[in-house]
């Protein structure tokens, strides 16, 4: 193995490429073309799925020699369940390849993220997972309203939902599946690392913009043994909670949400779209070159080390035949292969900018917690979403298994439209007690359950001088459903200075009535009331109190315990933008750039390197715009990508339709030079 | 025990109470304190569930002691499948709290209603019922179309519907089923009855605005052994077919059924939505103090004993958790429990009136048919009621499984909208043949199975002086699915002078032209042609007649063969009230009170004690209204709730949003004492 | 049996007739009147079902004495799985009755096509099918992607369908499946034959109107075993891709189906809707006597032999009592049973015409292909078609399980609505390479799977001189679902001289803009982008070329790789009729009748007998209609079924709502004799 030529190519970043499919009918000159084709195109890094069987291999090995051929690395995707069958051939496969100077990395397994199942194997480990959670079965029994004789009784049956009956079985169930999904990633690692001790681990989780504890995904988790984290993005996959806008918008939130789980790992897009799909996918989409720049620019703007298209060569069989390639159905290349080859030497044509550049850091993060989405999709399987009234549907996804992401969502669309950056965080992942230079700001959209340590560490937060913005029914609930105001009391009481007192549906015009700023938000569903014992009230409507801001310590929070969040996402968010803007002032003005005010289907992604800036701003919508950039004084943007789409000196920025343009800001005075 | 206590706590009626829920970490001082709080507010009832296991009867006891303390009454729930097991249980808990004399009364189970369900015991005892009533096997296949050996091959495996196979399998099993859940219930009673001969027994069935028999609810049936009828009335749960401005109607029809059910015995609301639903429930509603008060005036207004709201406390844990409660989420009284104690003490200062108080009997009877809620049962399961044409949707409710119940509904809607109350009886439970001083209507909506019993008695009713309003396909069938004028002959040919000649679908403007009065009905899916004898011809269109009336002995029958009562639901109820005001118009003259025209959204509620009344006038709508109470001469009335509403001594009426009226009326020189 | 009477009945073409249901209430005089009503009313055919069992057989040969006694004839309708006990049972009856002279055929079973089921003889079949198809264990596993150890681990769970998963399992499962159902029907034929060399043979598939692999019907494949073919056509079943003015429409599409799978052998319409249905069916319907005509004709007018009613009499019990008969409720003959004897007398004054006549052939063809339904029966199981983006339903039905079917109904409405005449037929069933007088032209659908061989035929019949009109996907797959491009080559490429590059999807305005004519055609879901060789280019937008035109050999083809029939379906069907004007313009100059222009609703059949014709034109839709009809010169109409609609000697025709007009076409010469 020439490690040297494996690190080389692996030290430049970002590297573009894509997934090259095997086929019965390939020969092995086709494969050849395939790996040529990556490399004039700029693009050196194919993603292949190791068969099983000997005969594949034999397949496979002409793979790797096209690849050394033409200077190409691969990314090899490994799988299977933990056995030592799968164990025998993981040895296999990594023996006969980490030699190869093709070699960039190993894949554990592709795309992980199931609903838990109850196959023998997470049925065994379960009971054993739940021996160490209860120690004694009476414990067990208290716990789950059972008379089990032993462990071996807990079956799975005992965690489906019923609305009467206790949740604590069915969310035990889904916090044992997130570690069993880590153990199993975990185990493929190991096997890796048994025979090659150098090669890079990755995986790509997939369907990342919906309810994560549904596929049992605690992304955090796999830090330990990947060395980077990526994700499958595709639009007509992934995207069924956004419209045809905001495909650019669910790019760049896939990679705030990796980029938070993999830090300060890299992380890829390890599967984007790269052409049609007509019979598969939730819709048939073909990407036009402007979706690929969009898409690509969104990606490495977000500070992606690689952007993998799905795929380069159309597959010939099955349903997906005929879909996902960039190469057209003719496997030649075309528009978006250019596009994308294009980008790729743009990247490299900058290569002393992008190096070393990172994405600006916010000080504004908005959290996940996986213990919300537990419950919430608890509460979506015992009480349907759909409903209607006399005939007509009715909305109800603020209590589905999506009603803190849908929050979240709204959150990161309104801010990406105002150009201000934001960190996406899980709960259990971030430094709460860290004290930084710059204050900062959380968002805790709707996080109906939290634990007393999650609480406590909120409040810690604060009194160090952050600030905390906290909607929905946060911390209503805690991991195990007990709803914390009547066992004990609402856990972030001290720090709020208030508590819930009812939670109120409206007849009409659900929405809270701010009075600092004056500003009616949309909520969704019903709003909450507040109990207030020492807050400063700034909502008040029908004589309730329904939000409050409260100094404590250093800090500050803001309370607003209605679904303003998901409410801004279903039905307006311009609101929610004006009263974030009072909210965030403080914490952008340090911000290099950003939008002079909210843009509608926009975003903007900015990368540094020393004194340099590369600022990649998004349309995503299909009518073009006009907007002002903020930027820093003295500086004075080359544009790279254009098409269509200028920005000027002053920051007058011009987007086409779906339009992007990509500049790179360097000092007056060194960019004369 | 002290009987004559207990005695003295039940002679008083109506009452208020609540729910109290037992929580794991609540402490014998936190169970005190919510016995306290219903004593404070005036609603000396607490109703409990009793839990299995010595530590849940040791935790009951402090129940028992604190409702002792607090002179609070308690109706406790029992359960249980017929087992041995079980009735060591009932006999257990009945021997150990019969002598409280905190005791109420016994609540059998909660919300008795299940689908029919295949478990052994139901199997073994269908077979046994098959046997009593086919006697022979060979009966059995003759009726069913099968081949079996003998009754122990009958499955119910044979009761799943298909559009071409015989119905009587799937029918059958439906009546077992009924007879089944009957026979279950009265097995509690009986185990209670074991031990305490004294305390009355009582149960909820609940969703009871659908198809009864799709939850084998046989009410009637169950009078024998129950002191008292009840209902769990959730508008979040059981009023799916209503929307928000009917919740007071859904109020008021189920107290008509189960006071038709229950009669002469009283009858309770048992459970009565006591705060918000945010997860649990067909759509989240938090009860504002109006909706309180229009629903417990409406209870009391409707003849209620008792009114139960579900739950006096919070549950802190599983999905209901921090929902349903009267206490606020701190566990605190609030709006809707002031607003309910408020009605309690408003209720004690006019004890001399309730305590005495009867509904005014109304001569004017909507039923209903078990054996057509059967019947469309599997019409529904056999053929959907949802269809689209050429991507629309097109709506087919009135073929369904509710077909009779929304022809019900609508008659009742209209009715009172205009003030004038009806009964609600089974069919299989009225006195057909009894002479009253007064004539009498009623009112058969598209009751599609009849047997001939039953329009033997409906002949019988109509030629003793009383007048009969048939709609829909009322008759069509025999019980066991076979269309009558094909195997014999309209069941009421002879009483309506007339017969079914066609069902016609109608390609636009589905309605039928009645002449007298000359109004359009809308219509629902078809419009039935009639062949006629001997009646008066009082609709025609399109050359065929479609509604007759005939004079029949002392009494009058009017037959309308469409579905003019699901069209009402549907689409507009005003022609249908405008022709109800012509049919009731002899019936309605001697009602103390009445509204001068229909009102949408209205209703009004009466009581009679003496000479004195007590009226409930009720706005469920969201827009305040306006009316003209008829009311008798000489009398005045005192309001004694009013909220914003009013009625003036002259009946002019003003009501408030969801507004609520309460007033008395007694005789002007009595009143002057 | 007095076989020249049978064949003196027999002789008499067309028939009304009507199926008798037996019912457990008749009495042998029943079914005698049931008899002579249809006697009575010139309709001499009763179909009726023949029981299992002796009792059923007893009552049977009351049907046979009642059938003889009037004269009317009846085809009897067998049944059963392949078993020695179904074997004794059709030897059985046919040895009854065959020597009755009221005999007239045998139907094998009522309404072959079911989905593929796994039962224990098709499993059996299918494995050896498979040994018959791949030889061994190793050629399967290949295709199949499994490692079987013998074909009995060949199970059907191995075809359920996955996205990913190739489809070779499944599409081998439905294909085997269609053998397997012709193989059933051929044994039942071959028990008849055993006994009975004499009377013919009939089959009645049903949902013709849809997916016909879904359902494994190969209708073609069943002509060498039948005399005769026929169908099912129920509005209210089967049509549920239509709306309530295509009821015609369907009839005549139905028509044409069997017609072409069945020639030169007859075609009946074997179960036609003769009264109303309420709660059976995909929505209520009770047809008027305009439809009962406009059915008839549109059947008689597309050349049927036989029109048989579903029912004569009600069923009295199951969920279909009380529907589908032409007798009305009463069991009494009304509107439709006296029109429909109406037509049978007109057709018997008419039988010189009538007994020779033949629908004229049209030069033009729409063809259906079973392997395109297989695979995109599979394309629906793993990508539904049901989608939302942002709350709003998107209809995804081009690429779901009826993608072939609609694009089929597209051309032959909009051809229907001009009056010219279309064969339809399967592609596997038509004489490719026969060349005939007149050029004609092929239309090809969106016949997504394509063999080699099938695409060779269509190059065949364009070098001979004829035009084929390709759409959609045609032959983008083959039939096993691998895409040509990808494996091979397009197999049309030679033909038309391009191949497809691209399939894009448009954000808005989904059309193909035709240049040659100036039309711009609603497409659906995408595009079709072309990469043009040799052909002359009619289509181009935003630089793409999206239709092209080929000159070939003696003939031409038109191709347009959009899913332009699929969207005039949904959309508007007007820019394709003026395409199709253009296209279809050198084939209908010698047509001796058809529409002056597009007439929406509206549609021709036309019979020729000698030198005389019949035109029926009918008006499907609830508003009248005027409309201009190209005639032969020096004929002269006699009108012989009016009902308020016309057509005058120059062709004025006026329809009234859902009007049918019926003419004869005479030399003005002989007319005047």
């Amino acid at each position: 193995m020439n490690s040297s030529e494996s690190n080389a190519r692996s030290e430049h970043r970002p590297i573009l490429g894509a997934q090259i499919m095997d086929d019965p009918a390939a020969t092995e000159e086709k494969i050849d073309l395939w790996f040529r084709t990556l490399a004039d195109y700029d693009m050196p890094l194919a993603r292949v799925f190791v068969p099983r069987g000997e005969e594949g291999l034999r397949r496979m090995d002409w793979f790797f020699r096209a690849a050394e051929k033409h200077g190409v690395g691969i990314t090899a995707t490994l799988g299977g369940q933990p056995s030592p069958e799968s164990e025998r051939w993981i040895l296999e496969v990594v023996e006969r390849y980490q030699g190869s100077p093709a070699l960039d990395s190993w894949i554990l397994i592709n795309e992980p993220g199931w609903a838990p199942a109850s196959n023998p194997l997470a049925v065994e480990r379960f009971r054993r997972w739940l021996r160490d959670k209860y120690g004694t079965v009476e414990a067990l029994n208290r716990a789950w309203g059972k008379d089990y004789a032993g462990f071996d009784d807990a079956g799975v049956e005992s965690s489906r939902p019923g609305a009467f009956s206790a949740a604590i079985p069915f969310l035990d169930w889904y916090t044992f599946w997130r570690s069993h999904l880590t153990w199993h990633l975990h185990w493929i690692a190991e096997r890796i690392r048994k025979v090659d001790a150098v090669h890079p681990t990755h995986v790509n989780p997939h369907a990342l913009i919906t309810n994560l504890a549904a596929n049992s995904q605690d992304l955090p988790a796999w830090r330990s043994f990947l060395s980077s984290l990526g994700a499958s993005a595709h639009p007509s996959w992934h995207f069924g909670l956004l419209g045809r806008d905001q495909y650019a918008l669910g790019i760049s939130y896939i990679c705030d949400l990796i980029h938070g789980a993999s830090e300060p790992k890299p992380f890829w897009i390890t599967e984007l779209q790269g052409g049609n799909n007509t019979n598969s996918g939730t819709r048939p989409l073909c990407p036009m070159p402007e979706d690929i720049a969009q898409w690509v620019w969104t990606g490495l703007g977000s500070g992606a080390d690689r952007v993998v298209f799905w795929l380069l060569n159309n597959r010939s069989f099955a349903v997906e035949s005929g879909e996902w390639s960039l190469l057209d159905l003719q496997n030649q290349p075309g528009e978006r292969l250019e596009t994308a080859g294009r980008i790729a030497r743009i990247v490299n044509e900058n290569a002393a900018f992008f190096q070393e550049s990172t994405p600006v850091k916010s000080p504004i993060t908005i959290f996940l917690s996986l213990e919300t989405m537990s419950l919430q999709e608890r509460f979506e399987q015992s009480s349907p979403v759909t409903s209607t009234e006399r005939g007509a549907a009715v909305r109800l996804e603020g209590r589905g298994r999506n009603a803190h992401v849908l929050a979240a969502l709204a959150f990161y669309e309104t801010l990406q439209e105002m150009g201000i950056p934001v960190r996406i965080k899980h709960i259990h992942d971030f430094e709460w007690d860290s004290r930084t230079e710059e204050p900062q700001l959380a968002i805790l959209p709707n996080i109906a359950a939290l634990s007393a340590d999650q609480a406590k560490d909120i409040e810690t937060f604060v009194l160090n001088g952050n600030t905390a913005l906290i909607t929905g029914l946060t911390g209503a609930w805690d991991p195990e459903n007990r709803f914390w105001s009547l066992t004990s009391r609402f856990p972030l009481e001290d720090l709020v200075g208030a508590t819930l007192r009812e939670i109120r549906t409206l007849d009409t015009d659900c929405q809270v009535s701010l009075l600092e700023p004056e500003i009616a938000l949309p909520s969704h569903l019903w709003v909450g009331e507040i109990a207030n014992h020492s807050a400063h009230v700034i909502g008040r409507q029908s004589g309730w109190i329904t939000a409050v801001r409260k100094h404590a310590g250093a800090g500050e929070v803001f309370w607003i315990p209605s679904l303003v969040d998901v409410g801004a996402w279903l039905d307006d968010h311009r609101p929610l933008g004006q009263f974030l803007a009072s909210v965030t002032s403080p914490f952008v003005a340090n911000l290099a750039f950003r939008f002079a005010g909210p843009h509608s289907g926009c975003l903007l992604r900015v990368l540094r390197s020393g004194e340099d800036y590369l600022t990649v701003i998004v349309n995503g919508a299909a009518q073009a715009k006009r907007l002002q950039l903020r930027h820093p004084d003295g500086v004075m943007p080359t544009v790279i990508w254009r098409e269509g789409s200028t920005v000027s000196p002053t920051g007058d920025v011009t987007l086409a339709p779906r339009g992007t343009v990509v500049a790179l800001w360097r000092d007056v005075k060194r960019s004369e030079d």
